[in-house]
């Protein structure tokens, strides 16, 4: 398996390098260049990974031989990553907060047997602690469990709930570096809970996952939209027996990534569906549109007949009403195709994608992994396309609450929610920006001596820049040299340097330099009254980040 | 062992409850027995974790029947924490940002190799991940040592780095409710690396926690201070054998919580050191104060002779001199009692000390634990009154780095850092607040209807609020009642109400009600055209929130 996978890697780094080269006698733009050498470096490292990676970086003498890596399917995020991510947490909460959400914290572990039986065969995806002498535990697998969990434990208090929890999530999965699926990665979600009146916590969510991708900016997006009632109502109506039903609805959410062919086969070969069932599913989840696919399925007297269709069908009524009032409609696709793997779902289910989730899939000489029946969002794999989704889960809460004598949960508290795929936000992101233009500090001001080191007097104006609220450096030698100086200044992008020399001083002076002009005529800056020093500044940022 | 303490802890919640019952008596302000009252709650939830806890919550039925609870020492933060937490972090972050640093982010766990061998006996409270196939794999325990693997990795890149990193670490350590100890906790850490000029980074860094502290408002606080080569030199010159230098050295440690005669016990009983060394060492250290002490060491004929100590010394003389640039050196005492526990300090020295740190920590019936030799500072416990620590550390990132043929290091990155104890800085702030007072959400306007419903006009007026980036909610139902709007208004503390209802709606008119004032007589709000409603709100917030 993982020779196979050595000697695929192997044929795509041909081929990649080749794709390179050809990129480069053709002057192709550099980005495009550089994109496509991301990749290559990413099958490499799969590559090297591979092949027991990272020997060079292992210590040379016996005692010290350790290998110097994190572990398998995670990694650093250093600073210029760490500032794309926290502006996209910061985007994003900004849209929650917007719309009355608060947020939780939940423990990193859980106990194993909260998390049991929630995820269907991906279960054995799941870390487990060691024992060490007490409870049994486990990482968290997603945000939505320790959620439910905690709703059940706090019930009482959360009746009504706008939550968000942006946190990292852990599966023990294959990594593969070139699609980013990793083992650590952070999930972004939010959700609802409370028992309100129909569709319209579904539609607020809705409309925040629209506010986010576009406060994003990934790009063009649509989101799927279908309902698991009318799902349901279709599969019954077309003679499903219900013991069949999730099945065929897994099967059918597997329309994004196969033809037609493969999924009926799926459904007829594997999972015993009759052809003429199958063939009639089919005439139904090939429909896609908005208001007029409403239209049509209410037509359609089968369906209208159908309990579960019909209350479906109704919700999205209400839905489109309240969309449209929002000013959402159209971004969204009724898609009867979309069926989601996760069992929990109870009503409207959605997924947004996007056409510019980056890096390209690699998928030559490898199997597509099946779609875990895990997650509202498979975020562990980037490049496919999906970058949020969710949908509406009544029951899950129940499960944690106990059952009644009568086998009722002894606490319901109805949920819907949404994923944002971050890892795939970021992907998007960073692929925009060269690392080296990425500022990842917020030093406004560097201050810089000239000729005798003047130390004391570099820490002082430093002082009374804190002091005065500015952000300002300066380099932590006693006679730094005047160009260590200026390339510290510009590596980390700071816009405006204070540069002092003894006979300035002594005249109450110092000269404040703008280090992005270019403009080489304004010289060694201007020169400023030492007392103006923190007002000027003051100024010229304002100026600076207002623009 | 459990039995001991179950029976310590039900003596002390006997007393507990006297000495509130004698507050209320005496009439105490409440707020002093809200304290006392979370003391006895946090000694309740002890002995019922403890007594197999947390019975009531268990599933009634019996397939449902685990246990709904966090995993042991682990707990769920609600949104009244995470305001504060949100707060906390942000005002440190901002101070970080001030002086110049980035974050980055490393795995919560590490490869099991990476760990071991850095924290001596404390290293048994490591977690470790269940052998599933694969790497041998950890939980990180402090931040502090995968920094330096990242900077062995990537010292190349990062020869001088400002970095701050505030994330949870794990330790399988006895949780103890009341002293807020957990295994999941926050730790806070800033540390600058690189080869500089002596002490010009550590005095930054003592600049920096002082700002942190001050803009945290935690009370008046202390930063005790020395130097490795000081305490190294007095022990030479007492004539502490070499071996015995890091024993005596973790012996003079406990100073701060056991009286001089059980640590010169310890010293000649334990580690059998000759009395006479030991009461020398005691002459040494019992001292403390500023640059006058500073003078009185330099003049001691022996201390001065000592290369070590001669070091120390000129270092000490030069921090002095920065400190005194930077204005913080009237926080500061020079306490050659304080030498932290862990071995890898080799320059400068600190510890924060507050008055302040709550809750109040109950030792009766407990042996007190010994000081963990693990970390900059044992955050996981509360009510010590350490509220931050840290030192120079010039050789840990070289244990990472492999070793040349010579037997050095091949990579060496002097650091310096400090680590704030921001799960104390979190009690101190929460004992501050009644919970029900806190606004967890950001919410500004709550959109409410009298009469009809009116639910599209009410999202309708949202979709606007929100469109003009005014933070808005409303209630989820078709028909809400009036009193049902008004109190979810007031317990999400939002201080604007839009109320709508047919008749001025159709007026082109709606109402704004300023929900913090208890003045009646505005009755139910000022009457705005619905034209003027975002721009009215926008004035009425941005003199709320500029007060």
């Amino acid at each position: 398996m993982a020779e196979d996978r050595k000697a695929s890697l192997a044929l795509s780094i041909r081929a990649q390098e080749d794709k390179i080269k050809q990129l480069k006698t053709n002057n192709a733009e550099s980005t495009d260049i550089d994109a496509e050498i991301a990749v290559l470096k990413g099958l490499k490292q799969e590559l090297d990974a591979l092949s027991g990676g990272d020997k060079k970086k292992k210590g040379k003498a016996g005692k010290n031989a350790f290998t110097l890596k994190t572990a398998k399917g995670t990694k650093d995020h250093n600073d210029k990553e760490m500032a794309i991510r926290e502006k996209v947490f910061s985007t994003i909460s900004k849209v929650f907060k917007k719309h009355g959400a608060v947020t939780i914290d939940t423990p990193v572990f859980e106990l194993k047997e909260i998390l049991a039986g929630k995820y269907g065969e991906d279960s054995k995806l799941i870390y487990d602690l060691a024992d060490q002498g007490g409870e049994e535990c486990s990482l968290r697998y997603d945000l939505t469990v320790p959620f439910a969990r905690f709703l059940a434990m706090n019930g009482k208090e959360y009746q009504n709930f706008k939550r968000y929890h942006i946190a990292k999530v852990y599966r023990r999965d294959q990594p593969a570096m070139t699609k980013g699926r990793m083992r650590e990665f952070y999930q972004c979600d939010f959700d609802i809970a409370g028992t309100y009146d129909s569709m319209i916590a579904d539609s607020e969510i809705l409309k925040i996952l629209t506010e986010a991708l576009d406060a994003l900016d990934v790009g063009q997006y649509t989101v799927k939209l279908n309902h698991r009632k009318i799902l349901d109502g279709i599969f019954e109506v077309c003679g499903v027996p219900e013991e069949k039903i999730r099945p065929i609805s897994s099967a059918v959410d597997k329309l994004d990534k196969s033809p037609w062919e493969d999924v009926k086969k799926e459904m007829t070969e594997e999972k015993g569906l009759p052809e003429e069932v199958a063939d009639k599913i089919g005439e139904y989840v090939k429909l896609k549109g908005g208001r007029d696919l409403l239209e049509k399925l209410n037509a359609d007297e089968a369906l209208s007949n159908n309990a579960s269709a019909k209350q479906g069908l109704a919700d999205m009524g209400l839905l489109f009403d309240y969309m449209d009032i929002f000013d959402i409609t159209k971004k969204m696709s009724f898609d009867m195709s979309l069926a989601r793997g996760l069992d929990y779902y109870t009503g409207i289910i959605y997924e947004a994608v996007t056409e510019k989730s980056a890096p390209p899939a690699v998928t030559e000489g490898k199997k597509p992994k099946t779609k875990p029946n895990s997650d509202e969002l498979d975020e562990s794999t980037v490049g496919v396309g999906s970058i949020a989704a969710g949908g509406r889960y009544d029951n899950l809460v129940g499960m944690f609450s106990g059952v009644n004598k009568k086998g009722q949960p002894n606490l319901q508290i109805p949920c819907v929610g949404v994923s944002i795929g971050v890892e795939r936000v970021f992907s998007i992101l960073m692929s925009k920006q060269k690392a080296e233009e990425i500022k990842s500090n917020e030093t406004e001001v560097y201050v810089i001596a000239v000729g005798d080191g003047l130390l004391k007097e570099r820490m002082e104006i430093a002082n009374e820049l804190w002091k005065n609220d500015v952000k300002a450096s300066f380099l932590f030698k006693n006679k730094p040299k005047l160009d260590k100086q200026w390339a510290a200044c510009e590596k980390d992008h700071i816009p405006l340097a204070v540069i002092i020399g003894r006979d300035e001083l002594d005249k109450g002076e110092i000269r404040i330099k703008d280090m992005r002009s270019k403009d080489d005529s304004q010289g060694s800056g201007a020169t400023v009254k030492r007392t103006d020093m923190v007002q000027e500044l003051k100024g010229r940022l304002a100026q600076i980040y207002n623009q």
